[in-house]
């Protein structure tokens, strides 16, 4: 009935709006992720057998293995996936989320994001930066040597920081990078800078030597992505509790796989094949390189972010392609498809109108307009990495299927 | 004639295009600035005596006796500068610029910034940060105590990281800066941020230790009006070579002494009553404590910053006041009173479009259009400090008396 789904999305919405993600550990997920196993592999978007995976995130798990020290070549890592010897589930399905392929494995250290509103907690791993990077599928020495730099230097001096932080509350900092140009899934500079100004205190207070933190900060400056994870584990948290109201229209996720293009409604996975991305490549790439659509990144713009943000983002377009009034048009059309509001987080250029959140599936068949998504392209092979950055829509077909399980649960 | 005015003009805009501020040292007033001396005051704007200062300009310069331990106190300060024993000059006579009151005194660090385009080099003094402040004409302990710390600890640290450095191209700071929503004149959150992440890795590879790193930091982060001085004196030494020019209509700076607002042309001071900031109060304050328009830091405007580059920074309004709209729409307008689009700065908003630059006197009469300008506020009574920020149009008059000037060299 629709007088149940108003109340279902007004307690969805009253969830996010009064959410408070705070950055509090960064531990091996095998110690935090609840289900996660030694064989365990979770990835981006709805769940996936090795078969169907596509390139980089096959690619990503090779190299995952490699990095695990399960097998000593991306060869052998082959023969242990085709021996089933490796447990695949979607990181949506244990509180976490993952960019691009979205792998984490056991060993890798994920940042641990409670909402001190609702104690919910939710998981993501680091971000590597740009070029080569596991996340889109690269795999080679250079990549599993920087997993493992991040997991035995970089990961324990950050916990260092964020313990003695008693917490970084997240989405203050988002809202300031907001009013500073980020949209926060594709554009993180000022988030970054954010970061750098939140982390620099509590690490010159530890008893890291200059050089050790120096180390961290020649890693994380000029790394924009590398606040992206924060984002995506706040925004996690943050509908966490959310995706258990029954009856509830709001989606609280988009999610791809790299095949498939999914929607997470009550907990549940709606899915669409994954489109093509209208793409901006980097020099000597082409659309004839790209894989589709990939990764759970585009929480971000469940939560407000990324396309539902980029009107105040103008200098993005050098990234990913388009231009300031084309990305301001299609922001202001997501006002048509969403339940609210932010109290999180405002568009300075709209005087502080409170950007558009909570995607009600309802309202997008009703209007026929789809959400607007600001993402990175990795190559469709394994191996080879990021190829550029764009925008699309999510596909109209899985908020259609979830118009007709809603109907059915009616 | 007018060819030999676009002669001058094309010449006085190439030096400002291809100007290249570096910031290479921090020293002593005393010990850099051309014709300082231990009896020398130098003051924002034109020149102007003792007896004609507005309220908060004395009450800098009393602070500064007593900074300087010419005086053990403020009255006694007062019977130094009433017997003639301080001599004053404005700070742009000494290829210096200082904001709001703009007192530099013999022993306050300045930043040292050469154009490494020209060789040209330019001073400013260190942004106490906001609240009660020198620059605002408050004198009391607490800001002399904060002065004294600045100079005797914050001054050779940050000079440790400048010189370690080599040089930081100020420029492409000032660039991304307003790429992130920032205008450099009233709104400097990203280009601190920017100074932040520049400083750190030089700081930390020095002998200083964490502690003494840590207080930089302390200070640094949240005062984002810090960055304001280092775009003035780069702004100055992009200019300094410009005003050698004979013929051009182009200014290089807005320059207020608090009394009288002023315009340089080719060296020399056009001038006309200060006009009142269309002002967004502080509580508990209203126009009715406001100082008319004053300090040299609307040379911002005369680079293509502040009002120039505004309609980049919706963020700005909670500050300044007025909405988006309206700053972007005067922003527009400068674009018919400039010479050229900068080759510096852009606005993303507008797909990169360069900043409005280098304002002409001849197109400013023309139209009838003056520069717009972002500023801050001070009391109009020495001792208090800022009362609030605004935004307000330069008087046409000293663009009249200039043009009537450029007459009769022509």
């Amino acid at each position: 009935m629709a007088l149940d789904r108003e109340a279902a999305n007004r307690q969805v919405i009253q969830i996010f709006q009064e959410a408070a993600p705070t950055l509090i550990e960064l531990k091996p997920a095998i110690e935090v992720i609840p289900g996660m196993t030694r064989e365990t592999l979770l990835h981006a978007g709805a769940p996936i057998s090795w078969e169907n995976m596509c390139g980089p995130m096959q690619g990503s798990v090779l190299g995952a293995l490699v990095y695990e020290g399960r097998a000593p070549d991306l060869e052998t890592a082959r023969q242990l996936v085709e021996r089933g010897e490796v447990h695949f589930d979607a990181c949506h399905n244990h509180a976490a989320v993952g960019p691009m392929t979205g792998i984490i494995s056991p060993s890798m250290p994920v940042w641990v994001m409670e909402d001190r509103t609702h104690g919910t907690v939710a998981y993501c791993n680091l971000n590597e930066g740009p070029g080569q990077s596991l996340r889109y599928g690269a795999n080679g020495p250079e990549v599993i040597a920087r997993l493992h730099w991040m997991q035995s230097v970089l990961a324990p001096r950050l916990r260092e920081a964020v313990l003695r932080s008693g917490g970084l509350a997240i989405f203050p900092m988002i809202r300031s990078a907001v009013e500073m140009g980020d949209e926060c899934h594709s554009r993180n500079r000022a988030a970054l800078s954010l970061l750098v100004q939140a982390l620099l205190p509590h690490l010159l207070a530890s008893n890291l030597s200059s050089p050790e933190i120096a180390e961290v900060f020649q890693f994380l400056i000029g790394r924009d992505y590398f606040f992206l994870n924060i984002t995506m584990a706040a925004c996690k948290a943050a509908w966490l509790s959310a995706e258990k109201v029954p009856g509830s229209s709001i989606i609280t996720a988009h999610s791809r796989n790299g095949v498939e293009f999914a929607i997470r409604l009550q907990g549940q996975w709606f899915t669409a094949p994954s489109p093509a991305v209208n793409g901006h490549y980097f020099p000597g790439f082409s659309q004839a390189d790209a894989n589709p659509d990939i990764g759970d990144s585009a929480i971000t713009e469940a939560s407000g972010l990324g396309g539902f943000a980029v009107g105040g983002a103008p200098a993005i377009t050098g990234f990913i392609g388009g231009t300031p009034a084309e990305l301001m048009a299609a922001n202001l059309e997501m006002y048509q498809i969403t339940a609210t509001e932010s109290q999180h987080f405002v568009l300075p250029v709209l005087g502080n109108r409170g950007t558009p959140t909570g995607v009600d599936v309802v309202k997008v068949l009703e209007t026929g307009i789809c959400p607007y998504i600001t993402t990175g392209i990795a190559h469709r092979q394994a191996g080879v990495g990021q190829v550029g950055a764009g925008r699309l829509r999510a596909p109209l077909a899985c908020f259609e299927k979830a118009a007709a399980a809603l109907l059915n649960l009616d």
